[in-house]
């Protein structure tokens, strides 16, 4: 359950406030030189410290624990760890009584019979996604010629990215968040990757990207606003012998199978549940509503950390493509 | 890979123009009561027929071949085939020269070295969603009090219902297609279902979503909309003990675990790719650019038959992460 | 639950007296050759008839419905029936009464809470064998360059084939049924299939050896005999630059991979349970020991049928360890 | 590859001189005690020390990194360590030249394309075992009423456990390593556990028990000897109306599902590889014959170290069936 892929296989464990947060990648290619700094740039743009994020601050350094020998991956499965160092787990004691809006604690409480680790939400924090980058990093050294490149296309509902700063510091200001949308285009996909049935390319990264807390839809290429288009506006005509089409509405996929074209994606997140202002909401001990604000160290706009998040899982999926097809 | 989920097991087989479609299940709980009836509704919804959707005239008489002994369910796979009968496979020479736009015929083509069946979309076909209706007609009865509802939202643009049998015969006129959106509602879900990582909810209906033909997005509750909203206003405040909430912002989910409430998304549905008005696109063979139009008998609006495919792939989805649950 | 395989899938589905045996195999290379004659050598050798096994005469004729095209292989699943035409479903009722020893009637019937279809004893019959027979055919032409090559090694605890005529001719008077090993060489393996944990090709191929019907034990190389032996004596030492060892008692695995001398492993095959012979037994109904005796059509040695079901295991196993690795 | 399991999973990884040995393990049911005394008695049944094992001296202190929180599982991956500390890599630089017989070193070494870790054979070791002993532990606690117990049963061919001392010394002196038998009861397993195709409870133990280093053979029940018996000798009569047999010769298992009986197998362990006495064989590098003796931390006889192992992968598979079958 807690493992992704069918020969590129990640995965996640940890916690938020518990030990660490770290990840086992098996599948990796042997010989790939891998070391701290493999990580380095993706962990850096992940990290919190930018304006409208949180202050936590954790310096996530990777410890690689197996399946690496003098600087390569030896084809055995490669473990890294983060150890956490910033946590303050006395902060979610209460969660237990009022369930935090749009959070996780209600329903993992149910699912873990009660004994889920509430500390900064446990599994379910976005702590863990420290993990999907490190594989992530390492899944995009694997994919050779594949170019992935994602970036927030619109905030809290503004394309202008000039205004971005002064909604987010407008935000912040009244202890509220801000969702947005980020965009990812993967170019020099091979086309005949993905299967008709039940693995299609959107299906793998769909699955993945649902795996990154706070996300609410996904779509590819002209995406839902193909919906309300004709056939023969939203056809893309195929204009040279390598496949290449003329608009790729189809977001590089025909058939759950890519086409050779951009493979391109966007992914709505939500704004953060965690907000100072005052919410309403239920006490399961009272019974009776009750008002919650929520201190502590949170981001304004998680989704400014999120393209790398994104850029990974993206990476991830293809690499385990890629391996099943060849 | 053409197989989904981990307890109950769906597989799909067969080809839109060869001898049949067909569907392995696994994973039924034995005693359940299978017989042609269980099957027919759902496929009357599914089959063309009405106004804007093919003509191709299949009787889709459910074979039940495996599993089943005096109308139950014996616990092992259930295997259901609908054989074809009318066939043109004669109409889909010349795609391999100049592949449909918007089809997979190039992409397949690539994948499987020329080698694969051209006819009708071969595996590729709507065709096929006849096996994910007769395992969703299955996993209905497995899922008990869970009621699964899903209809066309909005058609061609228009949310207005009525305005959609003028805009359906304009497009039928003009020999072109139209997309879709359905909206799909699980009510009786209890919580707890899903994991964190990578199981979320989301991840495995957006995995089998996107299996289905011609989808393009998926989002749950608030969805895209979600991303331009704040924190206080797509916040969802608890307002009882049964973790009931007051806007279902989050459909149903939080943390990728099931929270009690209506599981609730929308998919978007891209208009047919094949019209029979001219569209230019590439002569793989000649080298240049031709014109193609594409005649057969093809759905002005198939996604007026699309919400009884969606309703049987959440059917599928729910019915695996039940078992996985229990 | 009933697909083995990560990359080449197999699907094993029907019942002995129902209307068919099938098998789906997923991941057949698109372009291969795939025609009734394919299987015909292979299913004759599969087929009763000979000395010692039953009379029950299916012409096993298989029914190709999906994956292939024009005689090939179009890369998408492959569906083989093979309709039950000789049943006679009324032997079984009395078995839910006094459950046959040494056969699966009572756990079924706990597994499948009573539902279970005890004609010929439904998907636990050994009939089911067909399809891995057909997926094994499949298998074999995939695998190129490797031969494989199995054979009864000793029957009735006999090692001189001259002896067992005679044998199996007194026990099938005497109402009664003779065991025998199978031993199975695959040459032309190549070096580095398989995984240390848990996809050892030892585990491979012991996982599915083990749903054949009636076997007991399997051993790689020098096997059981292994245990008794010195370190010096069973060490196998390198006599060549391609990895040849001098004696091959690890059956051509070390350390669970592949190291390209012959994989060689025996499989222990118990006496048929269904014997006319009278046994005592309890009858569950009636609550007290009974005298039960088997008619019908039954193998007095059904482990003459076996050697090609090993084969065909065999053979998928390393279809799908081969393309895993590539 | 490295994960085993589809509910309760179990994921391997570490080397034997990397920085760790550990293990990952999901599905654990959320509230069961975990903490370091749970794995204190198994591992300290699989430390080396006892005559005839290697005087490697590693602390074994288990890490528990994730999944547990105040003491008990959370339901999230419990994920342990185990630290390597008497390391002494440089003892293996000369098997990449003159890879060891009946090692994995030239096996890996092409699998790995060279970039295999040599250092006391990787992730091939033995050591690894620290961690399948780790997730037994927790499987133990999870299937409740089952008891499970191994032992050898034979040692150096000798079922007379008063000669074994004698016997490893003689072997010890000598510079030699001796093989043995190992027998495991699993008593308690409600019958109805197991698949016909192809997850049979033969299939899931040996695909796991195959994973344990120096694994030659296993037979269920009578295993190996039922191929020289008749059925008439080999049936098993149920004797009451709890599904009880009177002999067991099927292992507790019929038609791949378990049926209330003691579940019973024989697992055959080879001589440990590595011996001080001088062995022939080839120099890769040299291209010729060479002498060969392996100094370094040996067992005489590992398999006195692996009753705890083998009952470890027999809970973990059980955990798994048992879960799969709720």
């Amino acid at each position: 359950m807690n493992t992704y892929g069918r020969i590129f296989r990640v995965g996640i464990f940890g916690e938020s406030h518990g030990p660490c947060a770290g990840v086992v990648i098996d599948g990796v290619i042997p010989g790939i030189e891998i070391n701290r700094s493999v990580f380095e740039e993706d962990l850096k743009r992940r990290r919190p410290g930018i304006s409208g994020t949180t202050s936590r601050a954790e310096q996530d350094i990777p410890e690689i624990v197996s399946g690496v020998c003098n600087g390569v991956a030896t084809g055995a499965p490669v473990t890294v760890l983060f150890r956490n160092t910033d946590m303050r787990p006395e902060d979610y004691e209460k969660f237990k009584e009022v369930p935090r809006p749009g959070h996780s604690d209600f329903a993992a409480s149910v699912k873990y019979n009660h004994y889920n680790d509430m500390r900064g939400s446990g599994p379910f924090s976005g702590r863990l996604t420290v993990g999907l980058v490190a594989a992530g990093a390492i899944a995009k050294k694997m994919i050779g010629g594949i170019s992935i490149n994602a970036y927030v296309k619109e905030l809290g509902g503004l394309r202008d990215e000039s205004e971005w700063p002064s909604a987010i510091e407008k935000a912040r200001r009244e202890g509220d968040s801000l969702g947005a949308i980020v965009e990812c285009r993967c170019s020099g996909v091979k086309p005949g990757l993905g299967e008709p049935f039940f693995d299609s390319v959107e299906s793998c990264i769909s699955h993945i990207v649902f795996s990154i807390p706070g996300v609410r839809g996904i779509e590819f290429g002209d995406g839902f606003s193909a919906s309300a288009m004709r056939g023969s506006e939203h056809n893309d005509p195929f204009c040279g012998s390598d496949g290449k089409t003329s608009k790729n509405g189809s977001g590089g996929i025909n058939g759950g199978i890519s086409n050779g074209n951009e493979i391109l994606f966007r992914v709505a997140f939500k704004p953060a549940s965690s907000i100072s202002k005052m919410q309403r909401t239920y006490d399961f001990v009272r019974e009776e509503m009750t008002a919650l604000g929520i201190s502590g160290r949170h981001d304004t706009c998680f989704a400014l950390r999120a393209p790398v998040i994104v850029e990974s899982v993206a990476a991830i999926a293809l690499a385990d493509l890629m391996l099943v097809a060849e």
